[in-house]
């Protein structure tokens, strides 16, 4: 799946490591700087001191020597320099404390109401989390069902496999989002097994180690936004699931480590013979789309940075092998990204076979049709699945609930105000519907924002449709007010259909070079290397959900440079 | 397993919440100041600055009003006191980055040579890693053995349970120990099988997911040090290993922490009954030594931290029972402290069950028989089985080989040199002996810390040994060079009998308190409460294995007050 796209508009027009935190700290200015001048001893040491020191430096420079005006001058440009970093050090601080505080405390929350309809949400991923955050809960009784009880940032999840970031670092709870709303939210962790679009009901189930006595609901919705996305797609071919890794969920990126450094102190096993080491020590990674690309770029960064230090005796054995069934990489990037990315990679070693098809995946090996129709086994010693997305049993499903309407095999249909075709009430965004659009974090996220945007309005609807019943009712209101709240009704009844507005592509490809395919000035702006390596990383600090991820990803990144990554099997 | 003592005697003897850390920088300071003042631009802003500074603050301080005098010396103080805060923050700075530079940079290492002793370690724990750490290894070819590839520090693990610190800040790799030694060690990771003390050989095994040709080799030893800990003790109760959580490695704490959540998202599905809410938020503690104590509290904090802003529907409903079939929990604290901690715990509303034994652990239940014989059955979501261990059964086997020297159950006999009785050359510490002392953390890494002296004498010996020969050989050494190597060699022919040196028990029990048992003043000192808590947190970070470590922890501590704790089941 090519989740590793840019998620929201904002961020282009941003700059820098650290964009969001930045600005943030900005926003709360007022509120940190109530809180700094409020001590006096802070406030009178930094705040009279430019005074004083000024007119200082300025006498000095006139009674002095030739030499000190230059001194006086660059004195006088440190102290002010000292000054406002201290300062702009002490807002941020401030600032950062107070957001951080303020989203670590949420408030009380009004009660579900028995009058307002109620809005069931599956899902926890980029659709429904957006969704989510953009919703005005106010007029809606809101059920979230989802088998996670978090949300993944996805694109960063190869990063895990080898420890550049925790796994904790790219996750926040629902409850975190659900509990800032304004109305509570019901969370449930669990999978939904059956939609009845003709009941209006969603049947979900606890599936979990640990099962209550009641296990299993069935609650009747008036609005149901369907957001549940996609499995791994394995082309049927046989002992995919069985010996591979897949690359989509953060159990996966766990698994993937643990596998990693089981190989490698196989490989360093005592006696172990050099066919074997060499089997072992080969990473395949099938799919060569933005996480197959990322997962190989990651790695090669571990056996360079970390590998080598700690394994010396096998690190130099370490192969990676990118095995893609298209002519290319990354179809979804522009050709000299492409061959910048090609290029790279020859650089690092990391062989990619295009053209090749994978026939059958056994214990240690996996069988390939190359690019001149020749069969060719090769032993691994990880393989990693990173191919595409087929939809999930429920969405199956629902199509063959409504076989006239749904009828496109590869997901659910919908209008461009994303209503599923045949079911009033339902509303299908991201990688479980068949769009025009690519299965993207970025297309989901911006659907999110939408849809929350379209419930908003029907939530002012149903708010404004009440208050003009009651001026009707009483009779003594005035004509302009009824007038007023008629043409606000009319305002949030016009919906605009969806649009799509594609922010770019973004792609770790390692040794610190990514790249960048930007729609900027009417036309397509492509990256690769260390500005767009750091464009990167700022892009996605920025796209981050909270405070919390952006500095623990940040903490992540420092962490690595001052330790190295982990290489413990734990 | 009473872990959470102090392990080493240095720490005592500081204090502050990073003693280490601020105590490495100091060191370091000389290499640290060189990188600095390199910098012309830095050095003449901040070094120059001070001389300049002051006589302004003095000038307007003597033509002012009777106010400016004091404001002078207020600004002289602050000015000052800046720069003395930024030449100690650079030069802290400085030197971190130089330790942890040098750190993750392992230089090259000497060969193994075939005309050495090997010396093979069993282990990965507090003994065998504090043997590895103060050996020197230019003697002896080193071969460590262990089923985990990483050294972790058990004493904190409770606070991994609730996610107060992530698993990975406490380990620390294997190979990171043996990649700064002089001479290269051979680490397999592996569990040794069985030992033949007859023909001195080891046999080990690859027991992970991944097995390469190679899974099973016997290697010859010179030298054993076997130090490969203990399994639970589960008193043959039936149950145990299948429904309760150990809290012994890291996987336990992973798995605590996974159930935990489970249980709770669990109660709060929707339509659960009464009785079952209260089942799956009831956490069962069997075991009131320091380990059991520490999760009680670390559960007790996560509940009133963060269970109530996100879980608010069922957070009042978690209760939390520590049972212990003694009369009361910590035997090994003095009195007031035991007191203290049964006081703490009624506040914080744990319920302690003494003179209560287990009988049978059900999967929803648990079987005891409380202080008036009495047979009662407690339901609970979550048990934790922490009471005590038992020999590991490679162990058993190694005393049924030796049956006349090994004839006490609970562990191997050793002599007060750490030699195994029966077995001229293998060395034995830590919990799979049967000593005098506790099976805490505390006395294994004294026992590690004295092997590694005598290794290290012995390497000296052989050393000095092969001096005298050659010097011999030539005929042409002076006698008074002679003289001298004999004197050498009698000085680390002397080895003393290993003697432990309590440091002090520990434990942290919940609400920001911790109790503090130390021999202080030919005395003991007992302290419970706020300020035992700093020391409790100043002590075990100065006792983390590396910088690392202790950066990680504390980085932890930090990210849980700014952020709370991650309540993703993850």
């Amino acid at each position: 799946m090519a989740l590793r796209q840019l998620a929201r508009a904002p961020m282009l027009a941003r700059s820098g490591l650290a964009p969001r935190v930045v600005a943030a700290p900005l926003f709360a200015a007022r509120q940190a700087a109530a809180t700094v001048s409020a001590s006096p001893v802070l406030s009178r040491a930094y705040a009279t001191a430019p005074a004083a020191a000024a007119p200082d430096a300025g006498s000095s420079s006139n009674g002095g020597a030739p030499e000190p005006p230059k001194q006086g001058k660059f004195r006088r440009f440190a102290t002010n320099f000292g000054r406002v970093t201290l300062v702009v050090a002490i807002t941020a601080t401030g600032a950062f404390l107070y957001v951080t505080q303020s989203e670590a405390h949420p408030g009380t929350q009004l009660e579900q109401d028995p009058t307002k309809p109620t809005l069931v949400v599956l899902g926890s991923g980029w659709g429904a989390t957006s969704f989510l955050k953009n919703l005005d809960t106010d007029e809606f009784n809101v059920v979230v069902i989802s088998p996670r009880n978090y949300f993944l940032f996805t694109p960063l999840l190869p990063s895990v496999t080898v420890g550049t970031l925790e796994a904790r670092s790219l996750i926040q709870p629902t409850r975190f989002i659900t509990r800032h709303k304004k109305r509570a939210v019901q969370v449930y962790e669990a999978e939904a097994q059956d939609v009845d679009p003709i009941k209006k009901t969603v049947t979900f189930q606890d599936i979990s180690e640990i099962k209550g006595t009641t296990a299993s609901v069935t609650v009747p919705y008036d609005y149901l936004v369907y957001a549940v996305g996609c499995e791994n797609q394995t082309f049927g071919i046989k002992g995919v699931t069985e010996y591979a890794c897949f690359l989509k969920e953060l159990t996966d990126a766990d698994k993937i480590r643990q596998k990693l450094m089981d190989c490698i102190e196989t490989a360093a096993f005592k006696d172990q013979s050099q066919e074997e080491i060499d089997r072992l020590m080969h990473m395949v990674v099938v799919g060569g789309g933005p996480t197959g690309v990322e997962y190989a770029g990651e790695l090669h960064d571990f056996l360079i940075d970390d590998l080598k230090k700690w394994y010396p005796e096998v690190a130099d054995r370490l192969r990676i092998t990118l095995i893609e069934a298209l002519p290319n990489v990354l179809p979804a990037f522009s050709k000299q990204l492409i061959q910048y990315t090609e290029s790279t990679f020859r650089e690092n070693k990391i062989d990619v076979l295009t053209r090749t098809m994978v026939k059958d995946v056994k214990e240690q090996s996996v069988v390939v049709q190359d690019a001149n129709k020749e069969i060719r086994e090769i032993p691994y010693g990880l393989l990693v699945w990173a191919t595409g997305n087929t939809s999930r049993p429920i969405t199956r499903n629902l199509m063959n609930k409504l076989p006239g309407a749904q009828n496109v095999r590869r997901g659910l249909v919908v209008d461009d105000y994303l209503n599923m075709t045949g079911a009033d009430q339902v509303y299908c965004l991201g990688d479980c519907t068949a769009t025009q659009y690519a299965p993207t974090a970025q297309v989901a996220s911006q659907q999110g924002q939408y849809l929350a945007q379209v419930f908003n309005k029907l939530g002012q609807k149903s708010k404004f449709e009440r208050d003009l019943a009651a001026a009707r009712a009483t009779g003594t209101a005035e004509p302009a007010e009824i007038e007023s709240l008629v043409k606000k009704l009319n305002r949030v009844a016009k919906v605009n259909p969806f649009h799509y507005s594609h922010q770019g592509s973004l792609a770790y490809i390692g040794s610190e070079k990514a790249i960048a395919d930007l729609p900027l000035f009417n036309g397509n702006v492509a990256s690769g290397g260390g500005a767009a390596y750091l464009f990167w990383r700022s892009a996605y600090v920025s796209t981050l959900y909270s405070i919390r991820n952006r500095t623990l990803v940040m903490a992540d990144w420092i962490k690595v440079k001052l330790f190295g990554r982990d290489v413990s099997r734990a």
